[in-house]
């Protein structure tokens, strides 16, 4: 698995100059297909790929559960065998055919407001209705964990992670990629895979809680979903209305919970 | 321009509870028409959409220069007519469609590795032939500047920005937006729009520096980009091969240059 590509670079420092050797993170194109057709391309680190078109998949409400998976391989490039930049999900429904993901969720959604995207997400979205709770000191705990287990963000200082822990903080997954939702696709397609029960875990990300990061929580059913940074508005506006708990700046012993606080216990 | 929006938060701190209020970026769907046909949605703050679809249409290759453009609008929603996330391009060539923006790409780029990719971009980008030259100084000032100049950033912590200035560090154009993309496309459809000269321009972006950032930055013809975070393989590839001096982790005194450190000069 190639994440992380060396380079080397000039660095000026206090009026030195010196010439180092450094790591860059790997961004390659990965094409999602299913039976054979172009879904989306996203720039991706390359490893854990079918992970990744698994939750990208699930979270975009292609597939309802990997019981409608039959095959993901690589599709073999001619010219250039040693490169897999491009999966291919054979579903056990062999003759369906999807559009462009951009294509359909445009489409899907009339007029293109948030609340006209809120309305396509209910379709596939319910409500949360676990009753998981979780201790304000494990939530304290987590990004320090989170960053114990970041080994190419702290060579590269360019990636992102996302992450599963239960609700004693407990590790149970994690996976780092230079995209954003690449790391959450990832972390959720190979718990789908490893048929976790959501109900009781947390979702906790690396970077800003945005719209889709939100969303792909939701649809995985998670209760509880924390970020080191900021939110946007139409996250929340989606917490809101599902009765997810968003909680952001998440650093040291302070947090803001933006929705749901009663399932955050001070002990 | 609505691109805050005020949220009431729980903030735990210390093992101590208070309500706040506070503010959240904007984020909302755009899409963006072409001659009345959708080529793209992305999520962006607000403000600026007709700067920033020039600018999407532009570094993407839809267009070649300002002229091809005939009229920008918004697309009224007649359920909710205050609401403005549709804007459509009209083209001077009226007749001229366009397939979704991720579908084209990927069929663009058969195979669709990297160097694939970046052979479907050669055909838009020139190198860098800017004989240009920015001070060590120069450049060691631009992260004040541009955090200076984000009052929403200061608000939120959770928006982007992209910065041009010019070669003695002078801010000509700053935008901020939830995606690190869409700041970027904001600043340079405004600067087409203002008929900047781009060779005599440094781009500077809070961000990282991936692919799609220094591929906008090349179809522009910016000569040095600027990141205060990491940069991406690919990224440092495409600045290799068309000569743009790109620059990570610039912060305070210290600063990374990954390509074309002949434009970086020391006193």
């Amino acid at each position: 698995m190639r994440d992380l590509k060396p380079v080397s670079v000039l660095k000026l420092d206090k009026e030195r100059e010196k010439h180092i050797e450094d790591e860059l993170v790997v961004e390659e194109p990965l094409e999602i297909r299913v039976n054979g057709v172009n879904l989306s391309v996203t720039m991706r680190t390359p490893g854990n790929d079918f992970d990744l078109a698994i939750g990208f998949l699930w979270t975009e409400g292609v597939i309802r559960s990997l019981d409608e998976i039959g095959a993901i391989a690589y599709c073999p490039d001619e010219k250039q065998p040693e490169l897999k930049n491009v999966v291919n999900v054979a579903l056990v429904d062999a003759g369906r055919k999807l559009q462009s993901s951009r294509t359909s969720w445009s489409n899907s959604s009339c007029g293109l407001c948030g609340k006209a995207t809120l309305d396509a997400i209910r379709q596939v979205c319910r409500p949360i209705t676990s009753e998981a709770t979780v201790a304000y000191d494990v939530l304290c705990s987590l990004p320090l964990r989170l960053q114990q287990q970041q080994p190419n963000f702290r060579r590269t200082g360019g990636i992102h992670a996302a992450a599963l822990f239960d609700l004693n903080g407990g590790l149970l997954l994690l996976r780092e990629d230079i995209g954003r939702h690449n790391a959450v696709d990832k972390v959720l397609g190979a718990a789908l895979t490893a048929k976790f029960r959501f109900s009781e875990t947390i979702m906790m990300v690396s970077g800003r809680l945005g719209f889709e990061i939100a969303q792909k929580a939701l649809v995985a059913g998670i209760p509880v979903v924390a970020s080191i940074s900021a939110p946007s508005s139409l996250a929340i506006d989606l917490a809101t209305e599902f009765k997810m708990t968003a909680i952001g700046f998440l650093r040291g012993r302070s947090m803001n919970v933006y929705t749901r606080p009663e399932r955050v216990v001070m002990a």
